[in-house]
């Protein structure tokens, strides 16, 4: 982007573009390289100049640990991938010390593909299911840790001799949309995710906002019905009690007569539910149906307080077209407010695990920008 | 505040804000005061210097519109209360022309009394209830307006020849709260009025979030029940279609055979509903008993999401005490999320409709430092 852009998109001085950027050219992070030209410009003179990430000053890694499988990616300052890995792993809670000795050992395998060393990493971004307060790096509870309370970043971090940054998966997915998708052409919208959980993040102004102490967007536990369904995380009436693949499961189990398949996995049922809707069974129908009934009301919640202009659906049960049906677009029409303007637009975005990985890469390039610019800031303020 | 104090709590350096606030003191809008010193600071040599607001430098009016009385207010720029006025009305919507014509007759009447002219003032805050884009300056839904999509704020500037900002109700105790109250000491707060309707408003640091697009936080329209009350908006399964008066008064006169009191004011109905529940009517209890569980879980959302520090409760009903009862208090800490830490502290705040009027000067003052900063910044970007 040539300077006087950035002075135009920012609201400031020509001149002051020019100041602050010869510092991060000096300190190495931006570097001059030659403007695009549309075909129309002919104009002589100088070469035009503009200015680039470079992408050879920092090296992150990005970690997206889960039920199924750990996986992983080493990316540039400009978010270009350098190498993948993923581990896959026996479902369920581990205790801490296991599952940062399992991070570990991923991370040093991506690295070697890398041909790096883990102390060539500027930061590490671990992305975890649950309720993660990403400024204390403490994890709350997640399905895949046996503990509450754990300081997962800390002790990460001391394991893996570099700062290592955490946030929950919603969060991940919605910083990958803001670096490397949708946020790189709006400045607000919202991401919800439907998959074992129903998470959200939400983008305010090209910054992602996790809530005023940073445990906020817990759309799949905000209460659709009193004393209604019960959640995983032990209360009553979460959204996600009626909407995730364990809510799905569980009503299959009753209506469809499945007590001999409770040792088959959860993608297995889905399948075998949604084949059964297909079909035209009307039990797997009406399980489908009143999800998508809650998923809209859901989404008119998130469209009434946050007024969004876009919201991307993601998450791999997106698929199950019943959930985002034509009638589930309708009832969330019916369902938000009345203001005279169209709802927001509603994307379905298909992410693999190696996207998500992307994301926690994200959260640790944005965590090293954010740690430059306070150096910067604080020295201004000597 | 001494210079050097601003200085830490920008994080930008003491030259910068001698730079910055020499500009604000030259347009007139800052004044050096002696600092106040503490009893044991004993220091000798220049005197101490700090900055303050020069109140003089800008008057503005505050107007808010409701079903029962307008009311207006004139202050000056450090937010002094110059003079008040109020007149009452016939309830019921008005069509757009009468309203602002009303409107006009107040803000003459409150000039006459503060002894000055309209054309004296730098803008004019006007709230009102309902739905209200307040960037565009059109009002979706009111109660007060016959019309909906109404261009207030242009035909009400047109006709008082001086800026008019508008807003909800929600919002202007909200900004109340900012500039007068809880926001002196607190970046992040959220306010949630239950009165005629239900509102909220969310101050996200030290300025307040209206939703990406200027018309979220509408949590008395969050929908609590899948096809359940009818509310005033046309929709099923609003929060305040279980908790705002007219929630309340439906319920009574099913119950308590009120049939022949239809003619009785909302207030009067209240009142006896109140009366009824503490003398043990068990009918009574459980109208308040529901309304205040479903306060709850609409209280408990917001912290879900927005994981505010603090959540201020505003509004005449909260003397019912039943709506925030120990059982309440109770009831949001079983719906909130299990993060190891303490809901949120709730504060209840009393209003009069003078200090609503307040909380419209608030945003005709924010509004004017808002257009004075712009243009500072059009400038440095010349």
């Amino acid at each position: 982007m040539p300077r006087v852009q950035v002075a135009k998109e920012l609201g400031v001085s020509p001149a002051s573009v020019t100041t602050l950027t010869s510092e991060l050219i000096e300190m190495g992070l931006l570097v001059e390289v030659s403007a695009q030209r549309d075909i129309a410009d002919t104009g002589r003179g100088r070469p035009a100049v503009a200015l680039g990430v470079r992408a050879d000053a920092q090296l992150v890694a990005g970690i997206k640990l889960s039920d199924r499988e750990h996986t992983a990616v080493i990316v540039d300052f400009a978010g270009n991938l350098v190498a993948d890995e993923a581990i896959p792993r026996t479902p369920g809670a581990m205790e801490l010390a296991g599952l940062v000795g399992a991070t570990q050992a991923l991370v040093e395998s991506v690295c070697a593909k890398a041909g790096i060393t883990v102390a060539q990493l500027s930061a590490i971004g671990l992305g975890v299911p649950g309720f993660v307060d990403s400024l204390s790096g403490i994890v709350h509870w997640s399905p895949v840790l046996s503990s509450r309370h754990a300081p997962l970043a800390a002790v990460a971090s001391e394991r893996l001799g570099a700062p290592v940054h955490i946030d929950n998966d919603a969060n991940l997915v919605t910083l990958a949309e803001l670096w490397f998708g949708a946020g790189r052409g709006l400045s607000d919208f919202a991401v919800v995710t439907i998959e074992h959980g129903v998470g959200m993040g939400f983008v305010l102004n090209h910054r992602i906002f996790r809530g005023a102490q940073g445990l906020g967007m817990e759309l799949g536990h905000t209460k659709v019905q009193l004393d209604g369904a019960l959640c995983r995380c032990g209360q009553r009436g979460c959204l996600e009690a009626y909407v995730a693949d364990y809510a799905l499961v569980r009503e299959a189990t009753t209506a469809l007569n499945w007590t001999s398949r409770e040792t088959q996995s959860v993608n297995v049922l889905l399948e075998s539910l949604f084949d059964h809707a297909k079909a035209g069974n009307s039990a797997a129908r009406s399980i489908f149906h009143r999800a998508g009934r809650y998923l809209a009301l859901g989404l008119a919640n998130v469209v009434n307080l946050f007024d969004p202009e876009l919201i991307i659906l993601s998450g791999e049960r997106m698929r199950y077209d019943y959930l985002y049906a034509n009638e589930t677009l309708a009832e969330i029409k019916a369902l938000a407010l009345n203001t005279g303007r169209p709802v927001p637009k509603i994307e379905i975005h298909a992410w693999g695990d190696l996207l998500w990985a992307h994301g926690a890469a994200a959260l640790a390039l944005s965590e090293v920008t954010e740690g430059i610019l306070g150096t910067t800031r604080e020295m201004a303020a000597q």
